[in-house]
Order: structure tokens, then sequence, then C-alpha cells
């Protein structure tokens, strides 16, 4: 990659700050963990593997600047890094495997705890490298020489600790030497496809082209896609998605076109406390989102707006899951 | 309607500034057939039906200020006005229809000439105001009492010289009591939904909800949409509809959803020298529009684009069309 999205440098994390993308490609470092939670809620670190660890690094960074007072400081940091953003889940999980480390080791010296905490954060960070490595490696067998392949939202290196999810299939595909294009979905109403896909696919020079949502089924019935392939928020028990909006449009107009659709997803993404997609709560973001979108006002004042963050693809538009684990068929019938 | 599209005033023509709008309600008025030139290429006067409307009005305009070399200076109008949308359909046709009566008119006094080409005008208008109003009715009989409806782009008051074609049948709903709900696409990328579509509804007082072009298919999904209905740039013999560029996602989706997809023209959108909808040639849009929409820019530098202006539904997604001679069932099956 020719960018970092996160990086322990001397104690201190050191983070590309995604709110400016892609017209500025600046990076933000800090050994304050409330700086990072900070940079967590304006989404300047974004995508929930990365944020799970960021919000790690933070925990450690935190204890090693307190060097006193612990059990008490240590409950604080991880009760405001869990507050950062609520609908995370590696944030909790990421905060959960800290705390245990941290309780494992509440009777050695304060250097010795603070030691521990760097290496889980640094685990798990490796833990993600592989696992984005591993999909991308799975991702790959299912595309050849010449494939295009659209994508939706950003489920790229920005959204992780390694090469992404959706994304590494492209990046692996690269290293193999397969020549593919890509179509990536702007995804309004904020756009992480034009800001971020568009520009971390042209940092590793693939050929991606930009188009507005609007445009992937045309593109479909003119045979240009080959696969398709999201990344996933949330995957349930019976195999639902919950992604990006509007990735529920791309997966019917998929089988419409039978292109195949693949999710791209580590392990951990599936929530097994969940038995459909009907059980999960979308978030709804505010409408000024889709109204003044970026830049100048764009809809009347006071127009009513509807705003869902997520939708749901059920599992039977889903021809593959591409996971850490290996390569699983989905219910769809080709 | 609480505002008006188009209007001729004391032999000058009015109309609303439609790039303005929803932030703006700025009304131009002009006798210069060379600013009405320039009101249509800015689009502040667009929609196929109110272009040749204008255009029409332009025509009798320049006669009644230059009475001199008629021929050579009535060609001349008419042929910068046929540059200055090169697409339009019934930009073409009312020209024809205007250069018809004057060389009908051409061996009459000056003042007879005049007078028959603001009649012509006048007459095309009307002809739509009824046309429009017939759609209204047509369509208003597919439509219950509570019902939802789901459009794209702006097919309304705006695009013609009347109540609109889709939105007519909204318009004569509510004139006839039934309680309708109106959800709205914001249509990337010029955003005609969010601008113009959502705003006139709201000033005729009509239930409208704004979502992003991603949002429909979820809203299909949860049963929320009764009705798609759009309007169209063109249909070709067999019933193939190019319009705005995500219809046919729309039609998909609509169809997935069993929802009914309904097409509203005048009978004049008919392009009877078409046999397929493979024939149309589709206009391809600026990159700019799609990256820097509307204020700050949102996608890389050098970023490579493609935006086409509009897409081709084949017939066999529509339910419906709903013309000003009644309704034609489309080749859908249920």
């Amino acid at each position: 990659m020719n960018f970092k999205t996160l990086e322990l440098v001397d104690k201190k994390l050191r983070w590309i700050d995604q709110t400016v993308l892609p017209l500025e490609v600046s990076y933000k470092t800090s050994d304050d963990y409330q700086e990072i939670i900070t940079a967590i809620k304006r989404l300047e670190v974004r995508g929930a593997p990365a944020i799970g660890i960021a919000a790690a690094f933070a925990l450690a960074i935190a204890a090693e600047k307190e060097q006193d007072t612990y059990d008490e400081f240590i409950l604080k940091v991880a009760n405001e890094l869990r507050d950062s953003r609520p609908t995370a889940v590696n944030l909790f999980w990421a905060i959960d495997r800290m705390l245990d480390i941290y309780v494992k080791y509440a009777n050695e010296s304060t250097e010795d705890i603070i030691n521990e905490l760097f290496y889980e954060a640094k685990c798990i960070h490796k833990e993600d490298i592989a696992m984005c490595q591993q999909i991308g490696l799975n991702g790959a067998t299912l595309i050849k020489d010449g494939d295009t392949i659209l994508t939706h939202c950003n489920a790229g290196a920005l959204a992780t600790g390694g090469i992404g999810t959706a994304l590494a299939v492209m990046y692996t595909c690269k290293e193999q030497g397969k020549k593919i294009q890509v179509f990536a979905d702007e995804t309004r109403p904020l756009l992480q496809g034009a800001r971020l896909t568009a520009w971390e696919l042209q940092q590793e020079n693939i050929d991606v082209t930009l188009i507005t949502d609007n445009t992937a089924g045309m593109l479909m019935r003119q045979g240009k896609i080959d696969h398709v392939i999201v990344g996933a928020d949330r995957v349930t028990n019976n195999g639902d998605v919950a992604n990006k909006i509007g990735t529920y449009a791309v997966a019917v107009l998929a089988k419409e076109h039978g292109v195949p659709f693949y999710v791209a997803l580590p392990d951990s993404t599936y929530d097994k406390s969940l038995e459909t997609g009907d059980e999960i709560i979308i978030e709804e973001r505010s409408s000024e989102e889709v109204t003044k979108g970026f830049g100048n006002q764009t809809a009347p004042d006071n127009v009513k707006v509807y705003s869902p963050a997520f939708d749901v693809t059920p599992a039977e538009y889903v021809s593959y899951y591409i996971t850490d684990k290996g390569l699983q068929k989905g219910m769809r019938e080709e």
C-alpha cells in the first residue's frame, strides 16, 4: 500500500485523516487517547476493523501515560471508547479483548501491564492484516485475468488494518498479475466510493472508473460487469448481509443479470446472536447528508428525508461469502 | 399550480429559472429570442415539452421584433433554436410546426404572419396543458386512496407546459381527494428529484419524502411502495423506454418486488423511427457533474468517470404506459 490507514510509531498512533481525502493526504499522530476518540467520532478513522484496532491502541496509549489508579482509569477509557461509535461491532470486541489482558496482568508491574497491552493491540492489528490477506487470496480464485468488478462503498485498506476485504481481492489479483478493471459506485449519501474507494485504487494503480449509483444497472445490462464484490457490516446466522445502503439494489441487479454477487468479510463479522437480517436495527442518518451533502443545499427547506445508513441483502442473493477461512457458497441459485 | 413554468405576458416569455430552484423562486422575462436560447442552453428551462413550447414562443417573439427580410431571418432563428439542445425531440417538432405556419402565411401581411405565429405557439402550449391533464386523469385510475408512489428524476410541471407527465398523475389524485404519499429519488448526478420534484410536490402540498437513489430497493423490499411512475425521453416501437439514468434499476427492483411500473408520456414521445431501445444513442455527461457535483470536489483528481445521462428500460419491465390517449398495457408479466 502506498498509504497507511493506521500505524503505531514510538508508542503514538498515526492515522490518515479520511475526512479530507481525496483532496488532501494528511496524517495525524497522537499519544492522547481522547484525541483518538475524537478521530473515531469525526470519521477520520472509519471502517469497523480499523476502528477496533485504533481503540485497542488507544487503550494501551492511555495506560502508558496514566500510570496510577489503574482499575478505575482503564474502565473509564474503555467506556469512553465504547461510546465513540456505538454500532461498530469490532470496537466492542477489541476493547473486551484488551480488558481481558488487563485483568490477566493486573497484578504484574506497571511496565509489564503496559507492555502486554501494547503487545495485544499489535496482535489485533497483525491478525487483521493477515485476515485481509487471506480474504484477498481466497477471493482472487474467483476472478480471471481481464475480468471487470463492480464494488459499492469502501471495503478497502482504509476500512481495515490491512489491505481491506472486498478490495483485498482486487489488490491480490493485481499482485498475481491478473489485469482487472473496477467500477466504483459513488455511494450516496456519504460518497465513500468516490472519496475513498476511487482514491485508494488509484493509489495502487488499479484501473478504476467512478459511476453514480444509478449507472450500475445499465452496465450490467450491457454485460460489462463480471463480478460484484462488497463488504459487510454484519452477517446473521441465515446468511443475510447488512451493508451500506444501496447494496441490496446492486444484489438484485446482479441476480437479474446473472452476475455473481460476493460478500467479503472476516469470519468475525458473523453475528451469531442474530438469526436473520430482520433483527438488525438500521441506523438512520441525518437529513442534511442528503440535502446539503457536499457544499451547496440541493433540496428545498424542510423537505422530509428518509436516509437509512444500511440495508439488508437476503442470503438468497449471495453467490459466495469470501472469508479469511475460505469460500462459502451462498444461497443464490444460478 | 402555485408556480408557472412558462407563460406569455404581453408578447414576452416569462419562465421560472430552474437553475436556482429550490433555493430561489426567480422568474425571468424576455422578448429577445437569443436570451430564450441561452435560458434553454443553461437549463433554466428544461424538460422536452417545456423546451418545445419555449422555442415556439421564441420564434414568434423574434418575428414580432424583426419585421424585415423575413425568410432568411426566420430560418436563422429556427436553426439557432435547433442548436440549443440537440437531443430534445419536442424542440424539433415544435420548430417544424412553427415553420409550417410561416410558410402557409408567408404571402400575408406582416401583422397577419406575426399573429398566426403567436397563435400557433399558444396552441402548442395549450395542447400540452390538455395532454398533461389527460395523462393525469388516465393515470389516476391506477391509484387508490392511501397508495404510495415512487418516482425518479422530474417528470413534473417544471418539465412541461402543464401539470407534468408522471407528476400529473399525483396532482390529479390529489384533486380527486385521494390521499397519496410520494417518495422522490434524488436522481444523481444532477439531482432533479431533490431540486425539482421535491420542490414542486411541496408547493402543491403533496406528501413527499426525499431519498437517495440507493434507498429505493430497501423501501420496495419493506413493502412501502405501491407503484412506480416515471416519465420518458423517448419510447421506441417495441416499447423500450429511454429515460434518466437509474430508471432501469428502479424498473428491475419494481419487477423483483411485484410493484407495478408505469411510464407516463404524451403520445408524441413515441419515436416511430426506431424499432428498439438498442438504437437509441445515449448522451454522455461531463465527469465534473459527478466529481464536483454541488460545491466541493468529492472524488480524486483525474479519476475516470462514466456518466451516461439516460438508460434504456426494456419493454418487458413496463406494466402500463400512461398516455394522453389512454392506458396501454406493457409487456411485463405479473
